[in-house]
């Protein structure tokens, strides 16, 4: 792709994000009722006005474009290009006023991503990755370096969402425990972008979707990071939703055989 | 107690937190070496010089009052005041910078907490309880209301302590995981504000000191909530570290029973 193309996407999607900070600025969720989804997840009116009107403004500019998305239907999934939305992730830190939430996007192109954006507004941060081209916080270029820590060294940041059940998973998140000095917990989009800021070393989720990692790989793998499945392999649209980073390879390896 | 005297103790309780406030901001945690207590919870040098420096002003203004922190050795505690402090609560989310952190100060009164604040440098939050007084929030008045929900009707906050451990504690929290709609994690000492605030309807924690708890009573009792031990016993000194706070006396109720 030429620089010139991959430009013109970038500015689009700094588009779309700042639009996206606009509508969760001017609503308080404080006063916003919350409604449950199948998976028990709760939703705002918020959540569906961001990406119904991202969705809009992708539609008009580039209508052959398709669109993949948490709260509506996905379309052209076929598309040379599709972006990626998740219009609040972290919904019920959101909800609950806590700061950890964001909205998150990403532009893929042959199923990869190329542009990657953690827009956290009660945080102010705004992470964001270019393929090939590095990864900024709040427009500062961040460094890309990695560690050679092993787990024995770090602590893990989850958002716990299987903590108290009886999930499969959980036999995982144990021997990480046991494994490592300590665990955070609760930043969700947050953590990735500490991660990216050498804050964080060490993530891992279930249960996530294409909405919830896409947008993330640019921005951790242009730090020196690296971002895979449980079994090592690149996230893609396939992904099973178990997600694990780290700036140590090491770490990451001795992650993948536990 | 005369008006007067309280209001002093306020003034004063204010400053001591002004002055923790400006320690926090001049340092930047990401660059501060993390060492280990003997319990394995990490300390930074922040912490440490916190309270340090309000130990030294107290002790200057009332010599004759106790002190009760975390880092050094409590002082005069047969006294009929007692400071009480955590110069950072939530030191994980301090280092890993997600902002859910805060400096926590209570006078007592013959054991009893009269004034507690809650401040988050970071989120720009401050909660402050006043015996009879009521609460605030960055000065503004919070209103004394309580609900009457159920478990079933709302969620539930905690740091995650004990996830992913074999501890016997659990047996509570997955009951109550099963009764109520979702749990947020992570929150630390910001939790206790946000249930003020009336954005997190139920707190549950275990492992708790005097430093963590005492000066969240005032703040929320004086806005209708409730907050006991998991025997539904007030908190005191002597209290066994399990701890939970609620909007609603009726989920609190069941919650005692599980």
């Amino acid at each position: 792709m030429r620089k010139s193309e991959l430009s013109s996407y970038l500015s689009f999607a700094k588009k779309l994000i700042n639009v996206s900070e606009k509508i969760v600025k001017q609503n308080t969720p404080s006063k916003i009722k919350v409604n449950f989804k199948i998976d028990r997840s709760p939703v705002t009116k918020i959540d569906m006005q961001v990406e119904k009107s991202l969705r809009k403004l992708i539609s008009q500019k580039y209508p052959e474009h398709g669109i993949f998305g948490e709260e509506y239907q996905n379309k052209n999934l076929q598309s040379e290009f599709i972006w990626v939305i998740d219009p609040i992730d972290g919904t019920k830190n959101f909800i609950n006023g806590n700061g950890n939430y964001g909205t998150l996007l990403a532009l893929c192109h042959q199923g990869v991503p190329i542009i990657g954006i953690i827009n956290c507004p009660q945080l102010k941060k705004r992470w964001i990755g270019i393929k090939n081209h590095g990864a900024f916080c709040n427009n500062q270029k961040l460094k890309k370096v990695s560690s050679n820590q092993s787990l024995k060294e770090l602590f893990f940041s989850t958002s716990g969402m299987t903590a108290y059940q009886d999930s499969s998973k959980n036999r995982k998140y144990r021997s990480l425990a046991k494994k490592t000095q300590y665990i955070t917990f609760g930043g969700d989009c947050v953590q990735y972008g500490l991660l990216a800021e050498k804050r964080i070393p060490f993530v891992v989720e279930s249960f996530l979707k294409p909405f919830d990692y896409l947008p993330l790989v640019n921005i951790i793998e242009e730090t020196g990071g690296i971002i895979t499945d449980w079994h090592g392999k690149s996230l893609n649209f396939n992904s099973n939703g178990d997600v694990v980073a780290s700036i140590s390879a090491k770490a990451h390896k001795q992650f993948l055989k536990l």
